[in-house]
């Protein structure tokens, strides 16, 4: 047997980086990898999945999901958006996937935030783009400026990724520059697609800004993953303007067919107000977590990071580390297997976010301490 | 606002032609068009899923989908394949969108049946291949026959698409051409694709033969939706060769970044047998349909078609209609709007489906009769 010939688009596709050291961890780890919160599915979804499942109708749905989900994601979206703009995927890793694919022909130029989520450049690639990196540097609290967005814009450019709350970094974009942008955009006819999936955790007394109030044809990626503790439910949506809600949906058929029915209906639970408390406790949790590792961070660690303003991340510098210890891959690698805990490198969401580590909160404040403890431990050991 | 660019692969996609009819039907219309059986989830799944929804880890499974569910998917495959290559998919759709986004680069050729599922076509032209129709002629029962598609292999045939039992015609390929057509692939070094989603739907004494026998290299699509009355749940797999399977899961990574963690748990139940009871009941109950189906076309309408050997479907020629009643896509227009019975024009599946109707029996015998009666009341006005 001959080998067979992969695809262009598929020579060298390999796990990313992100997932290949969050499967180093065993048991034995202690886990501030973790890109998802560590509480579960809201009681009350599990409660009325358990009470309906036998009832509900579970057959295809809709390519573009139910009805009554997508109005709901409507009506929450605001802005008289119509339902039908609305396509319900599996997850906003789907969104993007599918935004993506409608808008990119080979060689158009798509500008993707660094650091960041490193899906963006790999669906980016896959639909034969070029990702161009708009660096979010740590003097500016990783947050965009539009001045320094702006040279980097060419004719080839094609549309922009944004995410605010950030991955990994937490930075949450100022709503002037949002604005600000939103007019170069405009101007110049570059779509904007905002992945908002951490807009709903926010440590702030105002929920983020988004692009989408000053420019209405945004596309929206969004999803219950991160702010309802809902990730392996696989359940986000696309939100378009009324002219490419035919082609997302026709994607999404070819792709997938539609999101998976069980998940439809519990989002429809959540959408309904039914996981509103606990999703607000959740919140209340996550701001204690984070204060705590933010002061754990600073005693146990002394190491220079910006306090986030969202998601559940902080980005530490460990620059001062690289002498001893080499690069961020090289000090996670490191830190997996003689501390036993796990961190994501920066290098991970680019090389801008090469000497940094990334630190996740989602999980307790006592494995955050404990782990913080480990590394300090193998730290004095050096 | 300027309008946005859509990418060139995003023009003109619509909604396939299949789901636009399907589309149609009112509540006051019998569906003779399903694409999925009647019958609801088995019951063994829901109790199970009911009673153990809350005890679950439902975060995110790794890409490839939980281990044990892999094991259980390759043990089932036979032929000691390791569950590494096996990748958990939001249903076949989604096993079929990732063989081709592996395989296909710009320009290739693909083979693919006609008539047949109209996804092939719609997802080798999405990754920028040339869809190639093989033919499936009534006159063979709509069986391939290796000889007639040899001529159609030229140096750009990168791969060739097979699906038996076959949508929309209920045909078995023979094992006999299955074997020849392994040997020609297996010398021109063309990759085989077996969409293997109704091989368990079967009307003769034995298991529909699968390509994958005699060419073991063949990427394998399938899952629960049609054989354990699934669809909506949206969980499938792709059987890849060990050399493709890490190529797959990192599409799948960017796609969805895994299938829904609760249909797969579901998924798992069936495979450790907790529905093979249910399974087996079906499956009696759409054999006495596809007979009662069979007699009612016979006695009602006297058209000519070729008795399914799998699947829940019957090709019917209603090519005699054509002069009084236009092509397939009127007659199935018409049929919706004047006899309230949805069909599916032939048409919708390559213009080798042309001068054909698909009706299903996947639903009750009472509709299926119900359907012809309305559809024989209507003619005998004509």
């Amino acid at each position: 047997m001959k080998p067979v010939r992969l695809s262009a688009r598929a020579w060298g596709l390999e796990k990313s980086l992100l997932r290949q050291i969050a499967d180093l961890a065993g048991p034995d780890c202690i886990n501030l990898g973790l890109g998802e919160p560590a509480f579960p599915t809201p009681r009350a979804v599990l409660d009325g999945v358990s009470r309906n499942i036998g009832r509900w109708p579970l057959g295809y749905s809709a390519n573009a999901g139910l009805p009554e989900l997508r109005s709901r994601i409507a009506a929450r979206a605001g802005g008289d958006l119509d339902p039908s703009c609305v396509c319900v995927t599996s997850g906003s890793e789907e969104a993007l996937f599918l935004a993506l694919s409608i808008l990119v022909d080979p060689g158009d130029e798509i500008l993707i935030p660094e650091p960041g989520f490193p899906s963006y450049a790999g669906i980016v690639r896959l639909w034969g783009g070029r990702a161009v990196s708009y660096p979010l540097r740590p003097e500016d609290g990783f947050t965009l400026r539009s001045e320094s967005l702006a040279p980097l814009l060419s004719e080839k450019t094609k549309a922009i990724v944004i995410n605010s709350p950030s991955n990994p970094t937490g930075a949450v974009h100022p709503a002037s520059e949002l604005q600000r942008l939103a007019g170069i955009l405009d101007e110049r006819n570059i779509s904007a697609i905002s992945d908002e999936v951490y807009r709903d955790l926010y440590y702030g007394n105002d929920r983020p800004a988004s692009i989408r109030t000053w420019l209405p044809d945004t596309i929206v990626v969004d999803s219950l993953s991160k702010t309802s503790a809902m990730t392996g439910w696989r359940l986000g949506w696309c939100i378009t303007p009324p002219g490419l809600a035919q082609a997302v949906t026709a994607v999404h058929q070819l792709a997938v067919t539609c999101a998976s029915v069980p998940a439809q209906r519990a989002a429809l639970l959540v959408l309904e107000g039914a996981a509103d408390e606990e999703r607000r406790a959740n919140l209340i949790e996550l701001k204690r977590r984070r204060q705590e590792a933010l002061s754990g961070l600073k005693v146990r660690l002394g190491l220079p990071f910006n306090d986030p303003d969202g998601a559940f991340y902080v980005f530490v510098d460990v620059s001062s580390w690289k002498r001893k210890w080499g690069n961020s891959l090289q000090i996670a690698r490191d830190l997996v297997s003689r501390a036993k805990v796990v961190t994501i490198p920066g290098i991970a969401f680019g090389s801008e976010g090469e000497g940094f580590l990334r630190f996740s909160f989602a999980g307790t404040s006592e494995d955050f301490a404990e782990g913080l403890d480990r590394i300090a431990r193998l730290r004095s050991k050096a």
